[in-house]
């Protein structure tokens, strides 16, 4: 809590949260004014007496987290960071939404400091916003009570809770009773269309009661209510914070207030000197803060600055007393990785024929026992994906020491809280399920290819080689519509060897997700060249093996589970006299980023080049050439054993000897 | 109601539907045995006693729906299928998840009679069936009372109710009231990982409740509870029922009851055998069904026969007095569209530069009115999307005889629930969001594909030309990634014209779904040569300007907003002496559909190939080839106004001519 402020200062701050954001809307003739408007109220009460945060230092551990799911309400956190010290001057907050500012539309939290993550998308905030919140429980059961005091913060629209993931998630928070996390919930009644009755009457804080929330209601624009509510959240101990706000869009703004045209677009020249006029402001000045304003966020620093220091102290005292664990905690924090992590894991994997998920799991144990960061878990699939670390126990509200996480059957959920747990610091979430329901947590998959956020998908049954289950379990589109996403590299390894190599990936590339996709189904061991260099596999795609007696006049390329066939179609066709080379491509992202001269050493111009991979094909033609074959799958699968269907479908050695030597 | 049956006659059934489900999966090798256990006896209640069909007619439109939400229990449907007198012989289930049989691991509606949708992927299912009941009820206040008899039966699984589809699926069915609708919750304490303890502790009665459901709990073994439950939702008026239903997986099985063992593999002969020696069954008899179970369900098909005779003798009363709205029933169950549609179409597209999704909801109004079966709505973006039915008002629970539908921010629940109201039959839905958003829609979208479905996805804002919203409201690889899902069309009009062969394609593809990405800003209208034929663009892709004085040296190829740049680059290279072709390309799946000599006629071999495209650019490569050029945007937009992201990112005449003169 804060010490007490001048009334008349608390008005003014107030006046200046909207202010601000109606300006800056205006002036960039684009945005949202209405909710910034309606959560002044709520957001200065957080910020100005409970947030923890340090405007010098924003990355600073010991932070709370503030989340404004609704990112659409931009000007509403810009404005914050702004009076709250951060390094956001006015100059920013004029080029709101403008090329090259640090106010674009919606906030980006690898582009402006003090942003927690990136928001938008709805529903992914308070994804988050939980991923925060069991973060900082599990850094704490590690760690001691220093990272007890991390609250999160989060406030959530209308939007944001009607869709599913925040149902997902909020789930999950209440089962393990994440009592650090107090959600908002912004209830103005208007949505985009209109009035909430639209097309939501249901009971949103009996739903929280259900998902074991502690629930509040009270009116969001009355702050001797919004601060009881704060302290009432923050004296539970075993239950997220549910607290619905009613409020009115625009608020302060004369006609505007509670019209869902306040929503998306500015308010006009006219209202918005009605709206300075209702204030008692001038209103011909724009992105003006009267300094009483300044005065008082430089009072809240002042304490905020007087917390940290104790924090600060705390921390050296633990750690004195702790040499053992706070290496653990440099560890996590730095997601350090050792320098032979490859060799290690190469280590571990075996000389027999064996599904990539099992061979992934051998793998995830040496590299979970070298990068404490890993954590993770899969959306009720772990013995099917093959996931979970067998030295430690699962994640539970009783046990946060655990690293296995449970989702329950919540894959969008389990997206956006790895996400969160990414972003908090410390860890590196992994979450699995099976590569057909990529879909389901597709939205956060891309939020973390563009938030450059170390998160590693693991997806399991990755072709139509699942089998029996059929077409609504195949990926067929999955593993080229993913090679899709900006940012994000998709590895699908062929054999132990490759599995080591996507785990080095995922544990080196700090700025980016890496997704795998993993076989159900048997691969063979495959043989390397004499003198083959491991790190050769980081590259994205090598050669395998090369024509017997020199130079190839056919290169086939494969990936994952293809490879093994295109080493079968490889010998078939030597022994019919052609000179062919086998090319594994286990991540074609990395491998585009190498330098042509290595790309072209790996792929000859002007060589006959056949692609072999059990998905869509169109993706390949930019390596096969006009001349060159893709052989895939571009129809849906069937419920059949994976030996039929692969006859069914084309992808066997002689199918592929035949296609080839037909020359299309 | 049904009559009373022989109880022992009822305890075969049961023994019947549990021994053919794991006879079945034992003989696959393959399959999920324990749910159709647990579930036997509920849907024995539904299928004998309440559940209205006619086997010998699968598509009969009076019949009530039966939806398997949880579908690896698919043994369940078969094997009622099979014992209501539906066209599946045991044959067919002594073939189970193998190649070309009627028994697919997972239900698919498109390839076994009686299956009413597929299901696999979790909480789709529940999705379809809001949809279903929506659709009976906008059915029934179009056409009257005998709509009203139909009722939608639903079996969700754990799953089913944690995956946020069904959160906001269940959300819109609370708020619209759907009375007919009664699921049935199987609450076994199950998943895959283990105990639901592990991840799921929410009171989901409650949740059903804060939707605004009927809910009751039971226990789903005991019959007389069963059935009172179900009479119990069958007299609801305003709320759709939830029953929570506490079943023991595997129940039957003296060994593998309530163990997750016992959900997803074979129980093993022994097991199989103490489950048939605990019925007082042969242990050694296989795929044996009594005859006093095959004499039980032909009672009930029987009664339903009786109850189907009443059914068409009251459709054929109402269509004898009601002969105009009888012609629309008939115009909406032939989802009939007249045979000029595109002219028509093409008669109201205005002469004057506009957004194509202003143009769009131009079109569609026309189309609504030759089209009654088209209905539809958006996930709180109707303003933005321009996606409302002027002359009709909003779908509401006072009011189903609208065509509008609000689904609220429920993106993923929308397209479930258009999926489930276009296999009811008579409606043409239309779900409608930003582009971007379509990735949380995704799965739904890919089981309209998969099955087949007419329904039509209206996505705006579809480029970087979003604007100042920024990169997480601006598609990337949006376009190109939802080209691989199999059987989706995905058309990008460029202008006005382009528009009314979008909605036409969409209207005519009647075996499949089809998207529309729209713009947000305007484009031009384009100029066609003399003795253009509308038709031809209904081919996918069609010269739209030829070069100037007759063969090209340079093709562009373009789509949406870029074809209007292509025309204009056209221009300022042919003032430079080249000879420039402008092939513009609606819909790449649909022009690849057409003949070879057509496809060589538009793009010819050999011809210096261009594609300009407002996103990701490797799908290109096969229509430009090794010679050609992609011009694109393979990395993430930003927040700036559309006239400076034209700069940015290299889309302005100057920037593609200078590009196309550098040669790469």
């Amino acid at each position: 809590m804060a010490r007490d402020y001048d009334p008349k200062a608390v008005e003014q701050s107030i006046h200046t949260i909207k202010a601000l954001s109606i300006d800056a809307v205006e002036k960039a003739n684009s945005g949202h004014p209405g909710t910034p408007m309606g959560l002044a109220d709520i957001t200065f009460e957080i910020w100005a007496r409970y947030l923890r945060y340090d405007p010098k230092d924003p990355s600073w551990e010991g932070r709370d987290r503030f989340v404004l799911s609704c990112g659409h309400a931009s000007m509403l956190l810009y404005s914050m960071l702004h009076l709250a010290g951060f390094d956001l001057p006015l100059s920013e907050l004029k080029q709101f939404r403008q090329w090259g500012s640090k106010t674009p539309g919606h906030p980006e939290h690898f582009h402006t400091k003090g942003v927690e993550t990136t928001t938008g998308p709805l529903g992914q905030g308070i994804g988050n916003a939980v991923g925060f919140a069991l973060a900082a429980r599990m850094k704490a059961a590690r760690f001691g009570g220093v990272f007890d005091k991390v609250r999160v913060y989060c406030i959530a629209s209308d939007g944001d809770i009607m869709e599913g993931i925040s149902s997902e998630a909020s789930s999950v928070a209440g089962h393990l009773g994440l009592s650090n996390l107090v959600v908002f919930y912004d209830d103005n009644k208007i949505t985009i269309e209109g009035d909430t009755e639209l097309a939501f009457s249901e009971d949103v804080g009996k739903r929280y009661e259900a998902y074991g929330w502690f629930v509040q209601r009270i009116d969001g624009h009355d702050h001797a209510q919004i601060r009881a509510a704060l302290d009432k959240a923050l004296a539970q101990n075993d239950k997220p914070s549910f607290i619905v706000a009613r409020t009115h869009i625009a608020n302060g703004a004369p006609n505007a207030h509670d019209t869902h045209g306040a929503h998306g677009a500015p308010l006009g020249k006219d209202e918005i000197a009605a709206t300075k006029k209702a204030m008692g402001w001038d209103p011909e000045q724009h992105f003006h803060v009267p300094k009483e304003v300044y005065a008082l966020f430089a009072d809240r620093a002042a304490d905020n600055a007087a917390d940290r220091k104790t924090w600060d102290a705390e921390l050296a005292a633990w750690r004195a007393s702790h040499a053992e664990q706070a290496k653990t905690l440099d560890a996590m924090d730095s997601r350090a990785i050792p320098a032979d992590l490859l060799e290690k894991l190469i280590a571990v994997v075996p000389d027999k024929a064996d599904a990539t998920r099992n061979l992934s799991n051998l793998v995830q144990q040496t590299a979970a026992e070298l990068v404490p960061a890993l954590v993770g878990g899969s959306a009720d699939l772990a013995p099917s994906t093959k996931t979970l670390i067998k030295k430690s126990g699962g994640v539970a509200k009783s046990n946060m020491e655990g690293r296995n996480l449970h989702f329950g059957i919540r894959e969008h959920g389990m997206g956006a809280i790895c996400n969160g747990m990414a972003l908090f610091g410390g860890f590196i979430p992994y979450g699995a399920t099976f590569l057909v329901f990529s879909d389901y947590m597709r939205p956060s998959v891309r939020l973390s290819a563009l938030g450059k956020i170390q998160a590693i998908w693991i997806w399991t049954h990755d072709s139509i080689f699942v089998g029996e289950d059929g077409p609504t379990h195949q990926p067929i589109e999955h593993v080229a519509s993913l090679r899709l996403i900006p940012g994000l590299a998709v590895v699908r390894p062929a054999d132990g060897l490759e599995v080591a190599a996507a785990w080095t990936l995922a544990l080196t590339r700090k700025d980016a997700p890496t997704a795998f996709a993993l076989t159900r189904q048997k691969v063979p061991v495959l043989a390397r060249p004499a003198g083959f260099d491991p790190k050769t596999m980081l590259k994205g795609a090598y050669v395998l093996a090369e024509a017997t007696g020199g130079a190839p006049d056919l290169v086939l390329i494969a990936t994952g589970s293809e490879v093994g066939l295109a080493v079968g179609a490889r010998e078939a066709l030597e022994k019919k006299g052609k000179k062919v080379r086998v090319v594994s491509a286990p991540c074609l992202e990395v491998f585009d980023a190498q330098d042509a001269a290595y790309r072209a050493s790996v792929l000859p111009k002007g060589v006959k080049t056949v692609s072999i991979e059990a998905g869509r094909t169109d993706g390949w033609r930019k390596y096969v050439g006009d001349a060159g074959i893709t052989i895939g799958i571009d129809r849906y699968g069937a419920s059949a054993p994976d030996t039929v269907l692969a006859k069914e479908y084309g992808l066997t050695v002689d199918a592929v000897v035949a296609r080839i030597e037909q020359g299309a």
